[in-house]
């Protein structure tokens, strides 16, 4: 048996999400409706882990295990051209049997944008979170400092969570901005960047939505420890959208 | 009568092009309903020009009479929250009655985009036209120099066309580039912008479409000039496609 790992980026507007559901319209469907027109075989997918509906990667890691023996650089044409247009796979290399997309990750990269300004971008629309008033982003810098390093996030993770622990670790957060013109109103886009070597349900969204309460001045930079303390998901903010979420990237030890 | 004008910026992607047409569902018409709801008054809106089906505006200019007296400056907002999401009014503001948004106009800029490389952009799919491989930049600007000035552009023009005259001067026409990553593969986007006191009717998309046969080698830079003395329409190459076409701004007389 071959295990194949391939980088995938989508799209997520149009699906119910990455992850297959009894009736319902989702990535992981798409990806295995090719793979099985291509190969003739009936192949399960293993993701680095799912993302809601709306929610869209540019680098999805999956992996899944095949009798076939079509060289390895042709996979990518070959499933591109069997995908609907809003999936696209951009590398497919042949890894060791013990590779596991979901359990060989060490970290990943989580991006949600927000284009702040009176105007909305059409154009992104569906990438990007629009906030009409402006945010305090040296605030909202500074409430994110306090999530980098091993916590318990219990207070930014939905209720509905299977997780065994809440402990995870925050390598990396930061917020990059960018000012752009939309008619003649300035608008700026910021990108939330968070790296961690693992993320709760809704964990991201749920730091972004409250991270917004305090670029608002709603709450104060502060606040984000005593959250985190508390260990309480109502002391959060509420889950921010999802259209406005990626998942950027995910490593594996090489 | 107030004479109002408006900037528009839209995704054509959902759309039958912006003129209204019977039964069909067009930019026009989700306008004037806009303005219907927000005033009570059946309202004929005259843009710059019209945009094809699939194609984008930036910058589309419209203008109408209305007795309204609502501010000018509550336009914008009352207009975008009776508006479908992939069309935005970002500017108006009241002009003299003599201003006509397509007699007025004295120059107009599309931008096309193409994307070079093996994989599209999934995210700017309906944005961008992909080609899959490279093109020779330096050749489609040799080729492209040949078209400023003023000239007969038959050979640009669908037969289909019902324009008394195909005389038009461009004024600018370039190409820039930019390189990104996709995976691991580098791609590279080209924008080609004409800028020109009219265009005939689909006279970017052949001019583009000609310029990608230049870009891939199966004509000389040369061959433009040529195709262009020709006035005849089988000379030029395909209408290239509509998602990659964008009508950048339109400029008046102050």
């Amino acid at each position: 048996m071959r295990n194949i790992c391939m980088i995938v980026s989508y799209d997520g507007s149009a699906y119910n999400g990455f992850q297959s559901q009894p009736n319902s319209n989702t990535i992981q469907d798409k990806i295995e409706e090719a793979l099985c027109t291509l190969t003739g075989e009936t192949i399960k997918i293993t993701a680095s882990g799912r993302t809601d509906a709306g929610v869209h990667a540019r680098g999805q890691v999956i992996n899944f295990h095949t009798e076939s023996r079509i060289p390895i650089d042709r996979w990518c044409m070959a499933l591109n051209s069997r995908l609907p247009d809003d999936i696209i796979v951009t590398d497919a290399r042949e890894v060791s049997e013990t590779f596991h997309a979901r359990r060989s990750a060490i970290r990943k990269t989580y991006r949600y944008s927000i284009r702040c300004g009176r105007y909305k971008d059409v154009f992104r629309r569906h990438l990007e979170y629009h906030h009409y008033g402006s945010l305090d982003v040296e605030a909202m810098r500074l409430a994110l400092s306090y999530l980098v390093g091993e916590h318990d996030f219990t207070s930014f993770c939905s209720v509905h969570t299977t997780a065994k622990t809440n402990v995870r670790t925050i390598y990396n957060a930061s917020i990059s901005t960018n000012e752009q013109y939309i008619g003649n109103m300035k608008s700026t886009q910021l990108f939330i960047d968070i790296t961690g070597n693992g993320f709760l349900y809704n964990m991201v969204r749920i730091i972004v939505g409250t991270l917004i309460e305090v670029g608002e001045g709603k709450r104060v930079p502060d606040d984000m420890r005593r959250i985190l303390e508390s260990r309480d998901r109502t002391q959060a903010g509420p889950t921010a959208m999802a259209h406005g979420l990626m998942l950027w990237e995910v490593l594996y030890e090489e």
